[in-house]
């Protein structure tokens, strides 16, 4: 999907080098080739996007897959210009008809969608929601360490306020599905303080988990990745791919060697825009502070598959059915969403497997993941769901260089401790980027896009 | 102190390969070479020792000075053994006269050795120790995660479980200086659950705490590195400084290729004996799996740095002063001990910098570190302490090899989610040791030797 070939030579100098071609570093990059700046990309993989990644399926006639990052919301500004600069267009997520909720009773019920909002502990989960906007309202986005309420916040895990706040069993649960969604970890692998963070970061919390007005209200006709490609291509050569950065020297003199698998530049400034696992097993010299490498270190990666099956037509809309499944209990889908094309000449269901559910399913061989997989769709849309024309999977943790997704959380004491000086503070010329170090939308496109463009502002800074 | 040099060549072919020439490191090749078989052991840094660090100190006439763990208690029967073995006499920590409290009110005041136990908050500290140590006695060590209280545990931080079982606020300060001593982190940043086993791993406690018939008992004459020197003198050219392990590939025929900076080995079994944090930035073909990449990735190192202070003599004593001091408050020194030689000759006390303090404490400019720390011990000691002969530290977040210490502390619910397949379960080929993976004093010394020598079983178990 773009142009810059492997076997090309790096080039052994740039004004900045971009390690990581997802949308925080290709963000970085396009600002500083905005401004007339000379930049070089290094990618470890082979293609760009990062978390993003699109897969076009031949044998189904093009159909577009997103086994990563897929939507964009309303306030999700940042992604929304660069689409609108590249010409990528987007469609409605499908939102139409009755979703279903899948208890650990195996009873399938309706839920939103074909009229008003019930179900069980629904209205103490509302109440939850609505506590923790009010607590989210007072954190500090650009400087976080300032939030008043920190110190008790980041002492806690997320499963600890649940325990002491929601008494209505229905809602912990109901709850306790909305952190796998939204976080791909269990409540308690979490700090309450990072949760707050990442909710204020959205706008809220109806942000995170609607589709209409909220993050899942649209997506990319030819994928999400199509953007990153697009940047990628108007990059050209300056992008290179296959071209893994193992060692990063801060040299006598302030300029900064970078050694990649296939040779090393030289470069006054370097934004390092990898996930925070592939950014600690890159080497430093000297050492970095150890407030970064504790930020890095206390920061692990969530745990999340995404599984599409493929059918002749999206036949679940027939029966007035969204194709969005909520599923608890003993199955290892948590979500389900109607991810067919805008032309509907497929149907597409995208399920996704999180946390503790992606522990245990991914420990199982395939021919068991996939029948695992269909069993719950069949629950939720009948026989026909489980004989998908096509089946694939894509699993997070095992991706070499995300090592995980959606995005990184913090433990309890990490904000409190290593904000101020690990969150995102230069390191004289090395400038961090990712989605985990954006004030706004943290953990998602817009916020990695958002943080490739305040590192860039940084180096336009430093070298004005 | 030992004999190997860097400048031989490595062997290309063994039986057993050790990462790591710790404790661990060390104690499973000692293991493996008196069962006859072929065994070599690769280090990164140009010492053995790990995480124990003795100093000989040659314009002071040879002080031995123990940057890292320097201790042995009387049930610590394998660090015993093997000084034993190798003739490594130790001496009685010194423990008589009046040990002193520092509060954040600047007042000194005496504590035990000199009387009863007393002062703000011991009778309500002594009854949580009691608590903790009851719950501490249900956990299972050997099979953690078949804990009956582990889901409840693993879901909150030590500051929650402090926060709703501990009124006394004085209480709460002495047990929060008491996680810092012994975890070296600060309450919020660890798991109940994993600081539970700890406790029970030791025996309980005041194991942890206390000098006489506990871990604070003995040290060594000749530093705490002498037992560590003596295993790698008898293994001699098996042991190989210099030589940092970066990739360990399990090969289609299930042999192992190890890959240093100098040179590469095939073995039939390899033993990763490092901390958590170098382990995770070794890389490996295969990708590790997933649970045991969590329970790296989410076991971050602690962070401590340990002081000494060198006086023509241990003139506290002569105030009836045994050096012990616990500081509360606004200092950076946590913990006083006296570190004199045996002979007492010269005088050397040992201050002790963790967690939060240590975060403050290690952006000091090195003249800033060692007032700050001088003017603690003038307040407890007395004018004479602000002037010592000789002053060195030891900041363990800034070793490369260990990056951190004493030892790794796994988050909230890293043991819930990761234990049974994380821990210490053998990949393979690919063996787990450092004192992280005992069941036994984990955190210690002697966990490390444990976890060496149940690493040399499961070999020879595979072997046989």
């Amino acid at each position: 999907m773009h142009t810059t070939q492997k076997s090309e030579p790096l080039p052994t100098e740039a004004t900045a080098v971009i390690v990581g071609a997802g949308y925080a570093g290709l963000s970085a990059a396009l600002a500083l080739h905005d401004a007339g700046i000379d930049v070089v990309v290094l990618e470890g993989s082979e293609r760009v996007g990062g978390r993003v990644h699109t897969e076009v399926v031949t044998q189904l006639d093009g159909l577009v897959i997103d086994h990563g990052g897929q939507w964009v919301g309303p306030t999700q500004t940042r992604l929304l210009a660069l689409a609108e600069r590249f010409g990528c267009p987007t469609f409605p997520t499908y939102n139409h008809g009755t979703h279903l909720e899948l208890w650990s009773d195996g009873v399938c019920r309706p839920f939103r969608g074909a009229g008003p909002v019930d179900g069980a502990g629904v209205a103490a989960y509302e109440a939850a929601t609505e506590a923790i906007d009010a607590l989210a309202a007072s954190v500090d986005l650009t400087q976080p360490w300032a939030t008043p309420g920190l110190g008790a916040w980041d002492s806690q895990t997320v499963q600890t306020y649940l325990d002491h706040t929601v008494t209505d069993p229905d809602a912990r649960t109901r709850l306790g599905l909305a952190v796998q969604g939204v976080w791909t970890v269990e409540p308690r692998d979490i700090s309450l303080f990072h949760f707050l963070f990442y909710v204020a970061s959205a706008g809220g919390f109806e942000q995170l988990m609607e589709t209409e007005g909220c993050a899942q209200e649209r997506r990319f006709s030819a994928g999400a990745q199509s953007v990153a490609s697009a940047i990628a291509a108007h990059l050209g050569d300056r992008v290179h791919l296959g071209a893994p950065v193992q060692h990063i020297e801060v040299l006598d003199d302030g300029r900064v060697r970078v050694d990649t698998g296939r040779g090393q530049l030289h470069a006054t400034r370097v934004v390092v825009a990898t996930t925070p696992a592939a950014a600690l097993r890159i080497h430093h010299t000297p050492e970095l502070p150890q407030a970064r490498n504790r930020w890095l270190e206390r920061s692990p990666m969530g745990d999340v598959a995404k599984i599409h099956t493929v059918y002749e037509t999206p036949f679940w809309r027939d029966s007035g059915l969204s194709g969005e499944a909520t599923v608890y209990g003993d199955h290892s889908v948590g979500v389900v969403f109607d991810n067919s094309p805008s032309d509907g000449r497929l149907g597409v269901l995208v399920s996704f497997v999180y946390a503790e559910r992606q522990h245990r399913w991914s420990q199982l061989p395939e021919p068991e993941r996939r029948q695992d997989v269909l069993r719950t769709l069949g629950l939720l849309f009948g026989e026909q769901a489980q004989s998908p024309l096509y089946y694939t999977e894509k699993n997070w943790p095992e991706d070499p260089w995300a090592r995980g997704g959606y995005a990184a959380n913090p433990a309890p004491g990490v904000w409190l401790e290593h904000g101020r000086a690990g969150w995102r503070t230069a390191c004289g010329p090395l400038h961090w980027a990712g989605t985990e170090t954006s004030s706004v939308w943290n953990g998602y496109i817009d916020g990695a896009i958002a943080s490739g463009q305040r590192a860039a502002a940084e180096i336009q800074a430093a070298l004005r």
